[in-house]
Parts: structure tokens; C-alpha cells; sequence
């Protein structure tokens, strides 16, 4: 079967399409026909050679895809060939033929194509388990996400909102501001021409945020801090500012704050499960009623993987950069 | 009443024994006659100007005492006239006559003076809160916390090994450290002669910390990252290194790792009473039968409250330092 590698460390023209052996699923395990397969920002990195996969993980880049279940595991219950199913994987999306854990199984949602579906498991897992597990977002809370056109940010903005959270974003140009707001968010925020803790503090009478979900790092830590509500947690799943910046820890103990640092990928498998079941119960039913949905910005073929790189890191895009493996029905 | 007013900020003579006014309660407090009142790290700050009492609070110092309630104000249940109490109070504890609310009230423990219960209030809910309510301390968990001869050292020991952790601790001298192994500690790390992030790798196996207790801040920030476990969480409830460190959000992001930061005096009241409550729930039955005790360095006379000082800011001592305001039974 076909799958994209990563044949040195490098630019996007590394990616390149080979005959790979078709996996095999153990237990627990399933084999999936795949119709798409999400493009992440940790993927680019794993590309430089900056982000290896984990223990056991395949060496081909890819967290997330969607299909149909090809061949079924021992000890696997619930799940038969031919479902139509995504998947959050240790790596190795980018292919004709994934495995995954069963736990990391998620039904195409209603409303939702197989295609699309694609470009869920990678953000919903992400928000839900960073903003809502760990940062335990209220209702009537302040929530505010960096990027917020970025896959991670559209699934964000629909999240918090449904949460009853009033939601800040920031983004580099009028036109990711304006979708952003059609998304649900209440304050919009031009990085490039104003500075987001002024903003925010302005925007909700001096409160700040209650909760931040951060993928800059350093560059942002100091303001960050600044703008953190008593209270407030702050969240940093990606580190495109840098990885080290100066903690004001007075700051952090007048205000009671929380500084938390996560990654998805890394996790062990039991708390990747525990993650799923949580965002199959609370976020899946919301994606069923078409109160939150897929942002997709397009596609393009898995043989092109390179381009989607291109794309991604060009940061034009709004949502989901998606890889198609195979024409399915009803797309 | 007589009780010690900061006369201007500065050195430890400052604190003056003057004749103030009694208080009187309002709705939901009690006036307690003081047996004696616990001396704190909070309590030199304030001191010396740099930690204001919050909005509505005495302007004298002390934030925990013992005594006999000698008046209950309104709206008051289950605390009677003559009941022997301690309580984590605002300010003001450095007085005959205290004011302090019902919801911060706790039973004198069994088999604990009347005396000795006033260096209870302060470390107990400053410890459970933080390590417990807060980091969520497991049993089979590695535990650090720094200045383990301290009053919150002491305590934190006994409810971490109470609570089935591995506990580790630093302290200055050879007598301290004696002292904290024979409350428990397992990990016994001279800090001015050993690298703790060294120490504690070497003793767990190259585990590190679960958990982080930190008095010190900046100072000891990437050290504390260093030795943080995967999943590792980081209280810090005091600047004695200083407040702003350097942050690598990188190994953060590796470990999955949270930085918190909190102090227990600028609380709401309704926080307060949650943690309160929460003590008496879990910590209090440990004192009850023994199983961890106040460990008290010795007294002063409330009127030489600046001896009581000079010893703390010595930092020669191992435990809790008291002020005697009147001799009690049973001492």
C-alpha cells in the first residue's frame, strides 16, 4: 500500500510517497481503509526531525484520518468491518492502511462525510482535554485562544461557546477575524495591529481571562501571565514563540494562576482512551446536532502531502488541511 | 486589649505592643480570648510592607490563633461561649482578642493543648489545599517539598507519608534533616551541600517529582522543572528566591507539567471556608489519633512578638513559633 515518509529531515518536498508494508492489527487493534487524513502542525515538526514519534509509533507522519474499518483485532468490541469510523493514531495517518487503538475509535458523527471527519479527532481530543479536562472551564468564564482560524482555534470557539463561555480569539488578518466571529466569538483580536491583553481587558471591564489555550510560548508567556483573571489557568500546547520565556511567579501567586504545558501525541494509551470516552460523551453529541462542525480549509491528494505542508506553513488557511487517500460516497 | 501594631514598616522592633480596640462580631463571626497566635513567613512580610492585609482586614498581623470563644455574634451554629478553638483568621491574630468567622473555625484536636492547636490552622490549610486539593498528591507519588523542618515542612511530611507518598525534602543543616527523617521524610537532601534535582533522581530511580512543594520561587524554578516527573505538578507559595525565573516551556510541554502558584491569605472567604471545611474533613482525624502532630519550636510573649521574629527570620528553628497571649490548662 501507498504511504507518505519522511525520507530525510527537512522541507516539505521530503515527504514522498512510497510502497510501504499494509500493517497488521494486534490486540485491541483495528486496520483502517483510510478516506482522508488530517494535517497537523506537529507533523511539520516531526518532518524537520524535530518531533519523534513515540515508542512503537509507525515512522510515517499522520494523527488523525478517517475510513472505513478494514480488518478487526482480537479483543476488540463494538467496532466491525466496514464502519465507517475516524481515529486519533500514534502516527502513521498519512497512508492507504492505518492501525489504531480501538479506544481511539470515534463513529463519523452525524451530519458529518467521512471525509470531514477527518479533521476531528486531532482538535476535538486537543480542546476538549486541554480546555475542559484540565482548565475546567465554567460557564459565564472568559476563555481565550491564540490562533483562533487555526484548526485547533475553530474547534475551540464552538466548544467554549457551547460551554456558555465568553470567547476571545486572535488571528493575523480581518478575514480569519471575521470567520472567527461568525464561529461564535465575542472579542476579535488583530495581533499584528493591537495588543490582546489591552483588548481583552478592555472587552469584558478589566476581568482578563480566565483560562487561556496557548500554542506560542515564550514570545507570549509575559502577556499572558498579564492577562490571567485570578484564578486563571493558562494552557501551552505549542511552542511557535519559542520554549523559554520569563515566569513573573509574584504575578502568578497575587492572581492564584496555573501555567500548565500538555502534548497529545506523547500520551500513554490509557489516558489517550480516557480522552476519547470523554470527547465521544460530551463533544460528539454537540457535532451530532450540528452545533459544532468540522472547519475544513481543502484538500489535497495523499500523494501531495507535500503541498498540504506547504499550505499549513504558509498559515493562509482556516481549519483543517485534510489528505485524501481515496474518493468516498456521499463527499 | 493589648495587642502588636506594625508602628512603620521595617525591622523586627517595629512590632509594639499598644492597647487597640476589642472587636465585636458581626453576622457569622465569633471573638475569641487568645491562648496563643502562630507566627508566619506572611506575618515578616507584612512587617515589612510588602504584603498589605487584604481589604477589610485588621491591620495588625497574625493569621491563625487558639483561644476560648469569648463572644458569637449572629447567625452563628454549632460554636458556643468557652469552646477551645483554633482559627485561620485575616490579620489580627497577634492580639488578646481576635475576630475570626465561624467557617474558619476548627475544634481544638484531641490530645493537642489549647496552645500548641494555634500552630495548626495556617500549615494544615495551606498544605492540604495546595498539595492535596490542588496538585492531588497520590498515594505511591514522589513528594518534594523545600524547607522540610519549616512549619509548613513539617506538616506537609506528615500528610504526604500519611497519604502513602515518597516523600523528599530540603533543608540547611544536618539537625534539620535528622528531624524531618524521623517525621518521615524518605529523601533527606542538604541544600547547601547536594543538588536536590541530582538527589531525587538518584533515590526514585531517575523517576523525579510527582509533586512540588517550593518556598523559594525563582530561584529554584528551572531546577524544579528539571526534576518534575511526567505529569509532574509544581506549587509555589513563596518567593524567598525571588519572583521572576526563567520558564522553559519545552520541557514542560515534554513532561506535561504544571507551574501553580497560590497563597492562602488573599482568598475569598467562600475559598476559605471550602479548604476549611476540607481539613476538618481529612486532616483533622489524622491529628485526632495521632497520626501527625503541630511540631512546635517554642514561645514567645505576645508583648515580645519581635523576638518571636528575629527567631523566624534566624530561620535556626524546626517547626511552628507561637506568641503566648495567656497561660491555658492543660499546658
Amino acid at each position: 500500500m501507498r504511504g507518505i515518509s519522511i525520507t530525510e529531515p527537512g522541507e516539505a518536498d521530503v515527504l514522498q510517497a512510497t510502497d510501504v508494508q499494509a500493517p497488521t492489527p494486534q490486540s485491541g487493534q483495528v486496520v483502517i481503509d483510510t478516506v482522508a487524513a488530517g494535517v497537523n502542525r506537529a507533523d511539520v515538526m516531526q518532518r524537520k526531525g524535530f518531533y519523534p514519534p513515540p515508542e512503537g509509533a509507525s515512522p510515517l507522519p499522520g494523527l488523525e484520518l478517517s475510513g472505513t474499518i478494514r480488518e478487526v483485532g482480537p479483543d476488540v468490541d463494538g467496532w466491525s468491518v466496514g464502519d465507517e469510523v475516524c481515529a486519533l493514531v500514534d502516527g502513521g495517518g498519512y497512508a492507504e492502511q492505518v492501525l489504531a487503538p480501538a479506544a481511539q475509535l470515534f463513529p463519523v458523527p452525524q451530519g458529518v462525510s467521512v471525509r470531514d471527519a477527518a479533521g476531528l479527532p486531532e482538535v476535538a481530543c486537543t480542546v476538549w482535554s486541554n480546555v475542559f479536562m484540565t482548565a475546567n472551564l465554567q460557564p459565564g468564564e472568559v476563555f481565550l485562544v491564540h490562533g483562533g482560524s487555526s484548526g485547533i482555534g475553530t474547534m475551540a470557539i464552538q466548544l467554549a461557546k457551547a460551554a456558555g463561555a465568553t470567547v476571545a480569539v486572535t488571528a493575523g488578518t480581518q478575514e480569519k477575524l471575521a470567520f472567527c466571529r461568525e464561529l461564535g466569538a465575542d472579542i476579535a483580536i488583530n495581533y499584528r495591529e493591537q495588543d490582546f491583553v489591552e483588548e481583552v481587558r478592555a472587552a469584558t471591564d478589566g476581568h482578563g481571562a480566565d483560562v487561556i489555550l496557548d500554542n506560542i510560548g515564550a514570545k507570549y508567556l509575559p502577556r499572558n501571565v498579564d492577562l490571567l483573571a485570578t484564578n486563571g489557568r493558562m494552557v501551552v500546547i505549542g511552542l511557535m514563540g519559542g520554549r523559554k520565556g520569563e515566569l513573573d511567579l509574584g504575578k502568578m501567586l497575587s492572581k492564584r494562576a496555573a501555567v500548565i504545558a500538555t502534548s497529545l501525541r506523547a500520551r500513554p494509551p490509557r489516558e489517550k482512551a480516557t480522552i476519547v470516552a470523554a470527547v465521544r460523551e460530551h463533544v460528539w453529541p454537540l457535532i451530532d446536532d450540528g452545533a459544532v462542525r468540522p472547519i475544513i480549509q481543502g484538500t489535497h491528494p495523499l500523494d501531495r502531502a507535500a503541498d498540504a505542508h506547504r499550505e499549513l506553513e504558509a498559515s493562509g488557511h482556516i481549519g483543517k488541511i485534510l489528505l485524501i487517500a481515496r474518493e468516498a460516497h456521499g463527499l
